[in-house]
């Protein structure tokens, strides 16, 4: 990993508009934690971000970003214009939870810590985004290249990344973006280059059913999963890169004396190499068909089969950003400049999109310390949380230039 | 199998009363139709017979018995006194569905076919309870041994014959009774004679669970559980006595990328063998205990480690009752009296409990020709059903004498 500090780093941050965005970053840092606290308190459940989007929509606004809009599926995109019109750098932050609607989102403060689920994920990140933006329109200044700001919708779970699908469709504001710079919960000690893919499937297999004695011998739809789970549970993955296969729900079945109708799997499989997926994906419709055809082996005709039907639910593609690459240097000198050590890691974020097009694309956590994410008991504490904002303002400004 | 004509018997049924007796059942055929719809469409789900229980409460007294009433756990009892006192015959049907709360029950009628879940399994046994107590009340016919009606709870599934085990309880109702003969769904071809045992078991697998990615390789309560279910599945059981071995129910898992903290099952094992009970009984604790060691054998330390609970939730114990025993031959002359050669089988019912004790017993169907039990498309149609009826009443009398 190169450890060179770009050529001009040094001189850039020492210009006295930049040194003042540092500054008005740490003189605003209750307004961000405010900000952080008001969003994560408005619901953004799966497939429901409309109220926290349309807030989002007007902090940036206030925070001086022109032509603010919420786009066709609920992405909010704000620009900053550059000297120079072109290939915009895009900086996000995902409006999304995995929290269903109804959950309690009420942040407590004890103790200098922040607790409510999406506190960090991605609280955090919406408010740097803000934080960015304010400073560089209360500071003046203006980048080589225009910036555009996004709250994407989409980026947990079933949500497909579907946000940020759309952004960079053909034609989409983001096509012929330069460079994609995600803010993805808190830290300051990674930068994620690697883009961990994800394929994702609903299996249901469904047969006639029928009582557990008088019909014994007829395919049952949880023997011919457990088969298929067994099978799978036991079978080596490739690694270099790892692969993890997770059978992560299952049901069916309604009485003890039963042969059941239906039994349903989820799977849950991931990767940074898109040919380990393929060789996964291969696998689990291998094992799944192999065991439906065992479990039918025993029938005596066709009504007593079992049928499989399997459904993909998710694609998260994977990719990379070189780590000698321009963006990845800039992240990485940057946080050297404010004494942090970062390691280059792999996630599964907004960014994954981007690589996977071949677009620069990091993503960074906004500072502060956190734990539990996914979990009702998630916490912020804002630990070097001012100078996680600069770490994304910074290296913001190296990859769309100060003229 | 003695197929002898008990003697007297042609004569019993020459008596006026008796004939009378099929008269009113082909004359009231109807009307037997009608309570199997009106108790079919009253929910019964497990744990949940109150509203049917009263029902037939409500009828078997309008239909003459005494001392009706709802036991201490649901079962509706009624009396119709003999001319001598002493150990009673008890004549039941169950009042319980395998159906949940919620389900449709609403009786569909379409040239000929009655479609109901539950419409045979047991509201042909439902009504034909009834037709025989309106038949003996109607035509004044006097039996020598007081006849106990049952209407019982928990039959099916998880119900664990609790009704039927409450009945025959020392001190019960039926504890010191002469024979059972229960009335379950349709049919007239067979006598069950003998009682097929089962053991029901609840498995629950949990773990610490994670992320599927961060934390991949961590034990997987549904990985662990899928391998017990895929080595159970393929498992060639025991056979003379034949064994059936069936994961009936299983569930576990909250979101698609987490490994989940709980995976559980059920599982129904049953065979006339008590032995072959045994056998199969170690084979599942066998490959459960295995399959979560190998689960396990991946995990670093004992926090990533899953643990297994295995809680044994029914038993019926198996049991028969002699091929020629007077209560086996009267139910085959009477069947033979009304043209029907009926056989001997195997099954897992009410009788099952007396047959345990020692007290004769059999199960009959109801008359009638049914499909798809324990199933939505359940149906019911009504071919012979009128002699199902004669032929459980002249059954009825045979064994309890009428003078």
């Amino acid at each position: 990993m190169p450890h060179s500090t770009l050529p001009g780093v040094i001189e850039l941050l020492d210009l006295p508009g930049v040194r003042a965005t540092r500054d008005y970053i740490l003189a605003t840092d209750e307004r961000t934690l405010r900000d952080q606290v008001e969003l994560t308190e408005i619901p953004a459940p799966p497939f429901g971000e409309e109220a926290r989007g349309q807030r989002l929509a007007e902090l940036l606004e206030e925070a001086g970003l022109v032509e603010v809009r919420t786009d066709e599926i609920g992405n909010v995109v704000g620009v900053r214009h550059g000297r120079e019109t072109g290939a915009p750098l895009v900086l996000a932050a995902h409006l999304d939870t995995v929290f269903p609607a109804g959950t309690d989102l009420k942040v407590g403060i004890e103790d200098g810590v922040l607790r409510a689920p999406g506190i960090s994920d991605d609280g955090r990140g919406l408010a740097a985004l803000l934080a960015v933006a304010r400073a560089l329109s209360e500071t003046g200044v203006t980048t080589r290249r225009p910036i555009l700001f996004v709250g994407t919708v989409g980026e947990e779970g079933n949500g497909d990344l579907r946000g940020v699908k759309h952004l960079f469709r053909d034609g989409g504001p983001a096509h012929d973006a330069c460079a994609f710079i995600s803010l993805d919960g808190a830290g300051i000690r990674t930068v994620v280059n690697r883009g961990l893919g994800a394929r994702r499937f609903r299996v249901v297999v469904r047969g006639r059913g029928g009582h557990s004695w008088v019909d014994r011998g007829m395919s049952n739809p949880i023997h011919a999963l457990g088969r298929a789970i067994g099978a799978l549970a036991s079978w080596p993955p490739p690694s270099q890169p790892a692969v993890s296969l997770t059978i992560s729900r299952f049901g069916g079945g309604t009485s003890v004396n039963t042969i059941p109708v239906e039994a349903w799997a989820e799977l849950d499989v991931r990767s940074e190499s898109e040919r380990h997926l393929e060789v996964a994906e291969e696998r689990v419709r291998a094992a799944l068909n192999r065991s439906v055809d065992e479990e039918n082996s025993g029938a005596t005709d066709d009504s007593q089969r079992t049928d499989l039907q399997i459904t993909l639910i998710g694609v998260r593609p994977p990719g990379a950003t070189d780590a000698d690459s321009p963006l990845v240097e800039a992240a990485l000198t940057v946080s050297r400049i404010l004494e942090v050590e970062a390691s280059l890691v792999s996630s599964s974020t907004d960014a994954n999109l981007p690589m996977s097009l071949g677009i620069p694309a990091i993503t960074l956590g906004a500072g502060g310390e956190a734990g539990g994410a996914h979990t009702l008991e998630e916490w912020y504490r804002n630990t070097r949380g001012p100078e996680g904002v600069c770490r994304a303002l910074y290296t913001v400004l190296l990859v769309a230039g100060v003229s």
